[in-house]
């Protein structure tokens, strides 16, 4: 298997070298995180505040020429491999979140995940809402519980609902949610100008794998009239390493056509499907890991640059640092869901594993989402890397 | 009338002397920004980096007991007067977002809003959803757009709900929102790790005036299933004054009964209504102003820290510069709504203004929201100053 982290995907991340040491921004090559400080003599023309640095958090408020520039000065100076000060091997290396998350939107743009949604919970409707073909639906997470892969994650307690009232206790419906998420950058749009279509590759730094973590029962008693809140706020986990856009330039591919026609602010020319293989494990506590979904993020419905655009289109400032998240991504063919809930149809369907079975998480699970594209060329393929996360009790 | 800001409110901010100087850590006295880098000398025991400082973010992130400190020695150093060359005018100060926005967080907490807007929008149905009394609702806002009074609102463009499908255009139902809002301080809860009711007090720093503008028409055709986007995310106006919880000691009073009693961990014995007189004023562009609304926050059904117990009673962390705000402030009477959506039952009943009148705004329309609490003596009262902004056509 052609490994993740070649000299053409060159993803960005912050790692310690080891417990107690300073975060430091660093690419991944092959097995190893190269830290770029260590590289700076190397990189003719490259700010040394860019590269000496904790994150990406400074090379973010740049431009998309600057990202260029160092994409190109950093795989001229590592063509050769990477010298042996500036490397951590990736397996002890401990990730960081890349960059300090500014707002966090989480989108509904997978067509089969919203219409899964729809029939299990008003099954006496149509199973899409009316709004769901004419915008990319999203809302406001919380950055704050954005946390990196790796991070445990306690299972919630909130109000449940129930026949005689809300009963309050740890969650009972603990769910994944499989996503691609991005992350902004570039000189902010001000307030009042939003950005147009043909603008919005400038403001997309790069690509993450990300885990919205969901309490079905918790979400399901609060969640209207405004949304879900404690039902998703309690952790979203994000994959170390963020692919440049730049590096998926031959896993573009055209995306879904759309009936009807989006309004005009939403129509572009470029193909902005990703060819994104994902797959997403589950691991009981002390036994091997399962595949559970298969899919690919080609089959979103909405693309990332009608995300931005809509959510910029009545004025609101982006900035670097903004994360914006697909929403699950689920296929048409049965395991190829990205959530338990549509997996298990609502818990009706357990999953069965070697010896058990699930409905929703048990405390000591361990979730891992893995994603990587062929970009036509199996031998070099651009990886993700992967978001992990495992279930601790209450 | 006693003046908004006496020593015994002495609320922080951060403002500019003139344009383009840079933004400093002030209080409010009288009729005074006053600098606290100024008065560092006369300080004994608190550190200089926390008042030679942009704004409050340092001051946040410090606990309860540093904020009474620094309240008691700068009341003895400004008990006879601020320094001259400590001083910049209010009239001519120019006023910046008071700290660093974390997550901003609505809620949807005064019983009388929350049933009129039910009313309106589900006529056939009970006007509180199940939940309401159970929990007190709410979601995440877009912090990214919070902005601090004077800053000038673009009316919003977005697809508007149409027979025969969205239109695009600027938005035909511009309203305001009437909200008190409160900062967060102190060392952040660990993930996982709920706030307990009794130990919520010390992690609210004060309170602010808040104005959540907000497009009817983009709000109600986007906003299912999964809450506010576009029709609020465009821009939220705060005030410059953040009152300090301690200032309002005097101001704290019983809120209204609640029933069905809340869930233990939303119980508590300490009274957290506070007696917080608000005003809306509406003035068409080159006319006088006119007061379109007066209530009072004592009116809110759920108490600032039950928002706060709840928003992390999943677990999920809350830090220092994260905002959390009332949501629209509506009491019983016959103009004691704190939105034109209510006032004007929507748009069923013109607001009568001199000559002219009023549904939603129009583009020259300045909405000026103020507030004081009587604090038990009104030659003293405490005074939040005011948020206000001005409408711009598209």
């Amino acid at each position: 298997m052609a490994e993740d982290f070649s000299l053409e995907n060159l993803p960005y991340g912050s790692v310690r070298r080891k417990s107690g040491a300073p975060p430091r921004l660093c690419v991944a090559l092959g097995s190893n995180a190269v830290e770029l400080a260590a590289l700076a003599d190397r990189l003719p023309g490259v700010p040394r505040e860019l590269v000496d640095a904790p994150n990406l958090d400074r090379l973010l408020a740049t431009d998309a020429s600057t990202w260029s520039s160092l994409r190109a000065a950093l795989q001229a100076a590592l063509a050769d491999g990477a010298p042996h000060e500036a490397c951590a091997p990736l397996e002890r290396a401990i990730p960081c979140l890349p960059f300090t998350v500014g707002d966090y939107v989480d989108f509904y743009s997978s067509l089969e995940h919203a219409t899964n949604l729809g029939r299990m919970f008003r099954p006496d409707s149509e199973p899409l809402l009316p709004n769901w073909r004419h915008l990319p639906v999203g809302y406001h997470g919380r950055s704050g519980t954005v946390v990196v892969s790796g991070t445990p994650i306690r299972r919630p307690v909130g109000q449940r609902p129930g026949a005689g009232g809300p009963t309050w206790g740890p969650s009972r419906r603990l769910d994944l949610e499989l996503e691609l998420a991005y992350v902004i950058g570039g000189p902010p749009n001000a307030l009042g100008e939003p950005i147009p279509i043909e603008h919005a590759r400038e403001r997309i730094f790069g690509f993450l794998l990300l885990n919205d973590w969901s309490a079905r029962d918790i979400q399901a008693w609060e969640y209207q009239p405004l949304g879900p809140f404690l039902g998703k706020s309690f952790a979203t986990s994000l994959s170390p390493w963020v692919v440049p856009l730049a590096a998926l330039e031959p896993s573009r591919v055209r995306s879904p056509p759309q009936h009807p026609e989006p309004l005009e602010y939403l129509r572009g020319d470029e193909p902005w499907g990703l060819d994104v293989e994902l797959e997403v494990a589950l691991q009981p506590g002390g036994q091997a890991p399962h595949t559970i979904s298969r899919t690919n993020a080609r089959e979103l419905y909405w693309t990332p640059v009608q995300q931005l655009v809509h959510a910029s289109s009545n004025g609101a400032t982006v900035r670097p640092g903004d994360l914006f998240a697909s929403g699950t991504i689920s296929g048409p063919e049965r395991g190829s869901q990205g959530s338990m809930i549509e997996l298990t149809w609502n818990g009706e369907r357990p999953l069965r594993l070697d010896g058990t079975s699930r409905t929703f998480l048990e405390d000591g699970d361990t979730i891992t989402i893995t994603g990587w594209s062929p970009a036509g060329d199996p031998e070099r393929r651009i990886g993700f890397g992967a978001v992990r996360g495992t279930i601790l009790g209450v």
